[in-house]
């Protein structure tokens, strides 16, 4: 072993991802023995996505590195180039940086990339968020670096349970919630007015009145099911004009098919009939969490509803198979592609109202308890499928 | 469905994937309801690993396009940015020929390029080899890959049912043993005295004298304990010389690692401890398959020993942890990285001489079989982990 | 020399690279002698830049293949490593295709990828608009390819001088205009009022009265001054806020700093002060110079004002350094980043109105006469400097 | 200007490459002002080159990165497609090491992708030895380089004439010699024997007698001839054959068609041709500068011969196409591709003996002097080309 602090790399390649690490990299940055390093990817470096790497640096993870890979199109194509990209550029970062560990976030497409620069490099690789079921490339993507990874952090009992079962060394498996959880128990959900009122003066559309409810809309595309992004979001910004609500509605990720998903609302806005909708591109996760609390009812396909969701109990529309077999709370009712379904199911949470807080995905201290086996987890580099080799002929 | 012949894109990476998976191609050539594509990538086009692509067309396998991927210095950080440059090209390629299968051979570090271009580009991904155990970065490169793929043609039945414990859809998991033994069941294993002549005609080093018996060396770099592979080497060539029994040394292939392995035959060759060895680069499959019915003894870490070596029940002294894990016949006695280990295993083979058959990686029909299956198989893009939530709770 | 039709291929990688080419692409379609191949790349794929490629399809030229290259970020790390996936792909498409002669348009960043891969795999390089002289980092791209190329369409008289005078051979410098006014001398001008409410109807802003005089703005980043878009875009549209005539406003290319021009768009209507403003992403060219035929005055750096202008007698004002030393006709007013000479600039021009057309760049028969030298020409592969040595041992 | 010492990066791309900038890293390193970085790249970090990585380290010049591109094939495909791999890592490098200056050496293939990357990201790029004129893809990338570069270092007289003549600015044209010569101007030669007993302890072949007087061979492909390089390579070595002379004979560089390059020595040696003739990888600069003063005659077509070779008055026979245009001193013989000629040529030159000094390509203070003008020149973006446009109408 170097007789320096364990160096960890953390890989935050979205805005998405940092919500899910942040309380990770805090506690990493915080403790003696470790020496954080921040890698910034992909979406996580793209103004229309937000720059969250700015954000990073003024909380105080001034990136070691920046990987830009993101190839414009946003079709299957591309997204798999871009994999490809990231893959011929994180291993020189790599080289320069000399981890130890390198953290990978749960399953974008280009997470992968990550997870195979680092184990073909014989380093260590910790994944979260393994072993959960949904549909989309990411369902894919999620267990093939499960089986590239060398430990684990599971969300829940069931993934923890599933990851297991794929044969990984139940040495290697901790099951100690979901980071982003942490965000939502410690946020301070204010007012909504104040809220409402930060959120109106900044994108574009009608501002949504803070004293009346308001749907909280945020729709991405579903990469296996590329070419029917555009008449999916058609489909449910005609319910949210049934339906009558305010709205505020978020732009798509950049998965293959997020071109078609903003087209759907380009084309929504240009018609006019965006009376009552008010458009943001992004939102720091704290707002975003704040927006939760505070929300109608979430509509879309987001994991956020299921996960955050959760623990907020915030009444939630589960949209078509992006999320279909994830661990859900009862907060969440789901729902075809049709506009008429997606109508009556708001019609439905709305009706019932907020839900009683589900801690199905963690209690809010996974980033201290992750970090710490982080900074003393033994190194590995050897994998090996963990089966009982007369238990499977018993089968 | 389209109106047309079904499109089966083989991927070929190397030598050793043409082998095993040409009786497979054969059988789609064969076919009226498929077209057959192949592309050529990887160390399959590089001449100092055999050209393979030449031998292919000899064979009437023209490749629809070659895809050249691999960065010089064969060390971690280029076996993983030649994975990169895989998977930037091979969209363009699948964008030109548009398949509707691709088919992925094995476990080497490039194939996960091919699985990642696929799978991202929603086409069904077909695997062979899935479910296998053993050491190096094959081990997580193989299960991931399986995590990616659609169809499933694990080579033994133990095998199989680790891909469906993997949580693989059991529609999707066909048992039909492994085309590389297709070769072995059909070859003609000729005169020794003809091989050997003809093999003395190429190489370096002493001739092989075609009365005595030989040895048969192939010995590979484990990533995984990249920095190793001059030392493994050593000892196994220090091994070879204790016995004194005349060799026919194969140089290594493309993995991190390989330069080191190369770098100690010629040290050893340099030094003038080479007298009665012979040294080659490659030879088709069909002449090694011959080697190995006609050698003493094979020596080294090749899955050849331990897969065509059980059905031609080759004695064979594997050598460190490549194959950790891996099914064999009992034709391999397993030995560690100590020259006298490994001097002492080989002189224990050849006391006992060759060994019967075993039919455990298949009978000789699985090209034909793979291809009946993979012509008329449901197309498939989204894939869920397939477990019975309830079991996985009892557990 | 193969017995097949000449193959002749042409790389557009940009809306504007198509307006400069696509007589000659007409030409060389209509040749008997000539098999003409398109391929399509970079922003000529991109939506937001119009997807120039759908065009090209509707007018009759099918890509043969399509590279991807642009990444997400525009800044200047990118701009370069865009160029270099552009290098990696285009040799596969090239070996792929097999042309004889590849055409490379102009001087945008990634041209040069172009002319490298042709270069070095031994094919003819043909070049249109070298000799030419601007500011940013086309002027050195420019010249970079002329010293890559083998065969010289420069667009002037005196750009031809300056292409023999940096050592190219006289025999391969054809002086035959610039394609682009092959599109303004068969324009069909038509009606301002039909022209007009053909835009109203598309874009996003306030309407243009089609009673009233309008400008016509297009002002894209300067590479070499990164860092200084957002204040020059400023200053611009200070201008024309000051000046207070109808404007329509084209959103920038894809060079380093165009996010920061669209970044000063986006919050000059963000903050209403774009009342009497159109904006529009992209029209074909014919339109657009319709568009320079009907407008008040031109206002930018945009090169169409000096050119396809010179032509059309069309007021300019060219603001900044990007087209700095280039040639122009009497149409244009050259003017500092200053908001008040950029005020004074239109309004002097205003005051002039029309010039008289000017056929410094072509009188129209350019696409036809470039066709036939490329299909006659002889292969050059070897270049070398052509100087007189006593010449230059003289001076 | 910022408030540090000036960054200058040297990107060496080959061992080639460092013998010719060596003296300068040396001057830069010793002064105050400046920051010295260094890259390693391409074949200067392969080993079958000669790893001129592992010499640099030992020489005191420790990368700050490296970055490794070559793509294994050396055909015109592979050649391009290195030099986009280049561009594309390059950028990421030049972010972290947020250089001054950019030097880039001569004209390799790979050198293009140094000029682009630090041109694009408005980096002072510097170049030397612009200006030669010799055959081969060279001749078209040094003049590109040139084009791209804003401060040029030619090494004689009349190649910054033509510099100038190609319209850059006089002020950054600096005519100092080639830091090669100071190398050579340094050198101790030291006897005969001493240095053949060395090389005859490495490599392999016949040793060569010191007693006696040898020939020195190297010939690289020239990749403008691709498909020619084995036919040239087999009648320079029949030539030598027929001169009967021993010999020292290098292997070629990595250009396209260097593996036919070695498959024809190969191939020779197979064939036992080569009682004689001793072979060489690769030696350190030093070492192969007194070859060139000991040897009774250079053959074949290394740029060596006519530089260093000039102020070592060694007599030289100079085949084929690749040099030529080159400047050289009276110690060179021009000869074509036919063994009977090559043959001819060298019997000439060991009739003629060595040389009288020419410095037409240094004194021997080029590396002080270079280094002096980097340290403080003013940095520049903007290029401009520099002809006076009453001078070109004139013409």
């Amino acid at each position: 072993m170097p007789d320096r602090p364990r160096r960890i790399c953390v890989v935050v390649a979205s805005r998405a991802n940092y919500a899910r690490i942040k309380t990770v990299m805090e506690a990493l940055r915080d403790r003696d023995d470790v020496e954080l390093q921040v890698v910034a990817a992909a979406s996580a470096l793209l103004s229309r996505f937000g720059t969250a790497v700015e954000q990073m640096e003024l909380e105080g993870f001034k990136p070691s590195a920046t990987v830009r890979l993101i190839i414009e199109g946003e079709n299957p194509t591309t997204m798999a180039k871009s994999t490809g990209l990231g893959l011929l550029e994180l291993p020189t970062v790599f080289e320069m940086l000399e981890p130890d560990i390198v953290v990978t976030v749960a399953d974008r497409f280009e997470t992968i990339a990550t997870a195979i620069a680092a184990a073909y490099m014989n380093l260590t690789v910790a994944h979260t968020q393994g072993g959960e079921v949904s549909g989309s490339i990411d369902e894919s993507v999620r267990h093939a670096v499960t089986k590239l990874a060398h430990l684990h952090f599971p969300a829940t009992a069931l993934s923890a349970r599933r990851v297991l079962a794929m044969g990984e060394d139940p040495a290697t498996v901790f099951n100690l919630g979901c980071p982003s959880i942490d965000l939502v128990a410690r946020a301070r959900l204010g007012s909504r007015r104040a809220l409402i009122e930060q959120l109106n003066a900044r994108g574009t559309g009608s501002p949504i009145d803070p004293e009346l409810p308001f749907l909280l809309m945020l729709q991405h595309p579903v990469t296996t099911e590329f070419g029917h992004s555009l008449d999916q979001i058609n489909a449910t910004l005609d319910a949210l004009s049934a339906v009558g609500m305010q709205a505020l509605v978020f732009w798509p990720n950049v998965d293959a098919g997020s071109e078609d998903v903003a087209k759907g609302i380009r084309v929504f806005r240009e018609r006019g009939r965006d009376e009552g909708f008010h458009f943001l591109r992004h939102v720091p996760a704290e707002t975003f969490i704040r927006l939760m609390a505070h929300c109608a009812c979430m509509v879309g396909n987001s994991s956020a509803a299921l996960r955050e969701g959760a623990f907020l109990g915030t009444p939630a529309v589960n949209v078509g198979t992006r999320q279909a077999g994830r661990e859900r709370g009862g907060n969440v009712l789901d729902v075809g592609y049709g506009p008429e379904e997606i109508a009556w199911g708001i019609r439905e949470q709305l009706a019932h109202g907020r839900y009683e807080r589900d801690e199905l995905f963690g209690d809010g201290t996974a980033g201290v308890e992750i970090a710490g086996v982080l900074a003393v987890a033994e190194p590995r580099q050897q994998k090996r499928l963990c089966y009982d080799a007369a238990a499977l002929s018993a089968e």
